[in-house]
């Protein structure tokens, strides 16, 4: 229920992710199959019962088999009746229904992911652009470095941002997984393609050139781009939480979170939550990697290690990109301390307000270069 | 609800780390403190008023303020009169409250571990003594490498669940968190360290010499053992996986699991989720043990990215446990198919049947120092 | 010197990415700077004097910086006269310095990847089409599942392969870093950009469209290419290693790798070395992707956490592709094995040999789809 | 040479896991298992001759076979007259050597870690005592939070390393490996654990109670306390880079750390070092972990995967320790700086001094807590 994850509890990815989505998933892959071996003359009669499909019972039923699949098979086999019975999942595999499921569930994140960075990136071509010559201390290895201006700040965001959204649209569409038992789609003989491209079309997916099974080069890609989302967005709130640090002084990220203790307080807790779904991606992109190099045709535990994971990267990425977008919203800069700050790095430099200016008098070019890119991407 | 974790589904692990536990541990380490303030004359009246935990409303509730404990105290300072609803929570902060129940519910686990590691051993014990002559193949980098014992396997198996036994032990008891808002319990001023040993005695947790706010060393104790555990067990599993292969033949766990296309084959089923289990705990280790080098006095985010990965291993963990002790149960060996690879085996070796003995005649010495260290662990 | 490397001990990864390289690298930037500087009229003088690096030097004088760039301008600026000495490394910063080396090495090791990539690619479709009728059986959850083909599951390595491939193609060109001290370039003024494209183009790189000192986004899409690559060559080879178990027999992947202590056995001790490499690449990736989210024009740390574990990876994967190669040319199969476990199952199953021979006719489509998109990807 | 890592460059932890020492390692484990089995009998004639050690030779000799035993026991069979050359290695297999000369090559860094943080610890005591009345700022997610004194945060750090001190106690001994072929020992029949013991005894390291070739508890036991100590010294330095920042300015750890492009900055790279060791040690602790639950008697590449990130870890977490001295040693802190942002503290909190010496008031109790721990810890 999410008590350990106000991370992404009342998200839209969780609402996407819920085991109530993947079993809906699970079951829409087995329906676009059965109208599709249908319309091939592979089976005969089309479509499937109404099902009252229960997570909890499906959760427990996938105990002794080791996944889902079979308990949702026996569910929609029981509401029909026989001969229509025995073509509900004709030629597939249970890898088959979890992988789509994913797939289909993970696009729909992927879809919400890009809106949410969309309008963060618009969000922070704004701030790049209004914000382009108001000076500011650039900080390297905790110290004051040099001057430079808050809208390249934004304009560097803003740059993390549309390199994520290239690897959302590099991943998509994502496959349907249809290969049968032993990836080679066998009961469908030679109608093997023609049937994985009916299914993939019908599911908004796309039809691989072979059975991906062990192949997890998709889920490698998808995990990659999910942990490329949370550094874009973390990043912005690493340096928001600077900013927003009390001797420091220049943000607010507009959370306003109360502390249990202490009434003065006032936390930076949105950007809180997403550093820790940023922290927290990198290893799991780790744990769905290391299942890309196993054996067999399909092997025993890695594949069964990916789907949590998986979806936990969905539930953080998502949170964190429909966070942010917000935090860059409601984001206020405070230039009295943005001024008072600077000011201390140039009496450290030994020089006067003309040199800030001079060090800042171009960044308006690379502003300009990322603004150029995202009105590309924007389209 | 676990539609994606038939690791865990089902067990012991499961339902003592879900939401309702966390919450009822939260309160309960809210309910000792209001004793051990009142008997300590720190704050006027004891005990907290009956309240009904919703976690999905404390879920929700722990967005804006980062965490759980803000809307839970606000919910049980409700269900109080005024002077009373004040002392809730006296003296303490967010992460006190959280972490202490988390160490509540890992003690819980690691309690069902500790049991069902000890049945685990006992009867790896018996089948270790029972097989001890019973000679096999041992395999090295793939090959049939020289001859073994069953009894042998069984007791470098037993070493290993010995080993996370240690480690188990080692960790306990956790530590319960009792710092304040900055780890210094000025709030109860000299009568610090007896409070918390107070509240600590009554959770029947350890009393730190010092706040473990920032040094989260018991958190990477507990991951390093939870993680033992997978390891001890994902072996044995992984054994077992390699002795079921079809060419091997020479275990069958017990699981008979369906296949959802091949009526002809009955899946490790049981085997490949505690397999399954142990992939995933190594990266959610990282995870944990990667929050444990931050900044000031509570940081930004590393702590709130411990709390899920946390109980995520703590499941993982005691559903391996749980699985394999009943997969150790189950467990029978095909003493023909043993006896052929053997002799394929000798045959490749160019010896006979008497090599095999000799090669064998003395694992019965290291056999009886594991048991020997089993009736020492068990006492 | 590798004494527990032979992973890639002696391959072109590793001499691709020694010290003397990357120090190479390091020169090559600042000798391109200098040019380019000169030619827009920059700096006064242009091009570096005869610099022995020292890499040992360079790294004992790398640990008071932090970073070995500030030796290094050392070194270079020791070689010149007073004036020509100040504009070495005119308007760059440190990590502009390791950053574009490592970026250079990178594509040095990518490249050879490709070269290494696409002979394995060769080889494999060479396999699948000369196999795509040889029947053998394919495995699931380690059990006799269904019939395939060598051919088949060929396609399905090679499918793999041209993954990876397409991951490396989009990685490049990567990246020169030249954002001066916090990403501005600000010492170039307005010809910032033109100078940025030009160093980029001298070192065969591309110019980015702002700094990415903190935008870890070009690392991360590189650490995630050479986990794909190390993906598609270590699930070929646990392949290999299943099919090479004494008790399966099936394939010998040219090894005879010799044991310290049975004289009967042959270990197929490349298809080890690759496994293990694959094994490594996953944790490491999470490393580098950890460092993607930090606060600041240039963090206390993250940076400098990157560049050991990407220079491992680029050495595990660039060996991982070029064992792989050397393994695909080399492997036998044994027809006998093969055709031993298909009967196996084919009894089993209850059925006879038309059974197989039906399960199997259509997999040639598939072959023939992955062969079409491997003639595509080789152009 | 250590180029891309003055995180470990020219520590003690470099010099004593050099590939010349792990080689003298290997060749030291030969060298007792020899003189053992002499006295036990097993053997004729004891010792081994002189042979120069040539680590790259041994590494390049390690790529066929898998691993570096092979060509060293052939270089050092080559150094004898032939039946006293048949000696060498009898009874032991490739494993055995390395995680043997592995396990000698850690006692040696966690002796020396020992050694790094006693000093450590007896400095952070002194710290402690001296500034336990000297309030400071305690900041909780980014905020300035409440009072607190010097002497308590670094009460709080000693804490941390005496955690890590207990851990690297937990996990000494470490064990030597002798199991054989296929861990029985068999070579040795009934004198097995006699002889182990013995091997054990002369190379300071503990006997197993049986083989740990695949039960790689200590290995992930010593990994994760080689992880306790890059988190406890790591967390040290995350405080002081807070502290060191430009605008809090509460603390130099002495670096003075020269930019490349800046004069007026000093950068605290020393901290900045060690907060590199301590982001890359949890990945590398999933690695080895990663390695755990492999099958067979030897597996086919997990093992190979564990060595160089040992080795890594066990550089990292020497040099954190050992930096880690120095800058405790070296800080100083900014009184002045302290005071000033505890004024601001103060006013936000509308309060005035005496709050703050109110709350601070009984921190002493807490820090004699700790003295009194490191008391007994130092003996």
């Amino acid at each position: 229920m999410g008590l350990l994850s106000p991370v992404w509890v009342g998200t839209v990815a969780e609402s996407l992710t819920s085991d109530h989505e993947v079993a809906g998933a699970m079951a829409a892959f087995e329906a676009a199959l059965s109208r599709v071996l249908s319309e091939h003359g592979l089976v005969a009669g089309a479509g499937l019962g109404a099902v009252d499909l229960d997570p909890r019972g499906l959760a427990r039923g996938s105990v002794a088999p080791g996944n889902p699949t079979i308990p949702l098979v026996a569910a929609l086999r029981a509401a029909l009746p026989g001969d229509r019975a025995a073509a509900v999942h004709h030629g597939a595999t249970s890898q088959d229904v979890v992988d789509s499921a994913l797939m289909i569930v993970s696009s729909a994140v992927l879809g919400q992911v890009e809106v949410h960075l969309s309008g963060l990136a618009a969000r922070l071509a704004t701030l790049a652009d209004e914000h382009r010559a108001r000076a500011c201390v650039a900080r390297t290895l905790t110290q004051q470095a040099m001057p430079s201006t808050l809208g390249f700040r934004a304009a560097t965001w803003l740059s993390g941002v549309l390199d994520a959204l290239d690897a959302v649209r590099w991943c998509l569409p994502l496959p349907v997984s249809l290969g049968g038992p032993v990836g080679t789609a066998a009961a469908y003989g030679s109608a093997g393609p023609a049937v994985v491209a009916s299914v993939a079309e019908a599911l908004q997916l796309a039809a691989p050139v072979v059975s991906w099974h062990t192949d997890r080069s998709p889920v490698l890609r998808l995990a990659g781009t999910l942990t490329s989302v949370g550094n874009a967005c973390g990043r912005i709130c690493a340096d928001l939480l600077l900013m927003a640090q009390t001797e420091v002084g220049e943000a607010d990220d507009g959370s306003g979170g109360a502390s249990s203790a202490m009434a003065h307080k006032s936390n930076p807790t949105r950007s809180v939550l997403v550093a820790a779904a940023a922290h927290q991606l990198p290893p799991l992109l780790a744990s769905v990697a290391g299942s890309g190099a196993a054996a067999s045709e399909r092997p025993p535990g890695a594949w069964h290690a990916e789907w949590q994971p998986l979806r936990t990267m969905l539930r953080l990425a998502g949170a964190a990109a429909e966070r942010t977008a917000v935090i860059a919203t409601d984001v206020t800069f405070a230039e009295e301390a943005l001024a008072r700050n600077l000011a201390t790095l140039v009496a450290a430099a030994g020089e006067d307000g003309r040199w800030a200016q001079e060090q800042t008098a171009h960044v308006g070019v690379w502003v300009d270069r990322v603004l150029a890119r995202h009105a590309e991407v924007r389209g």
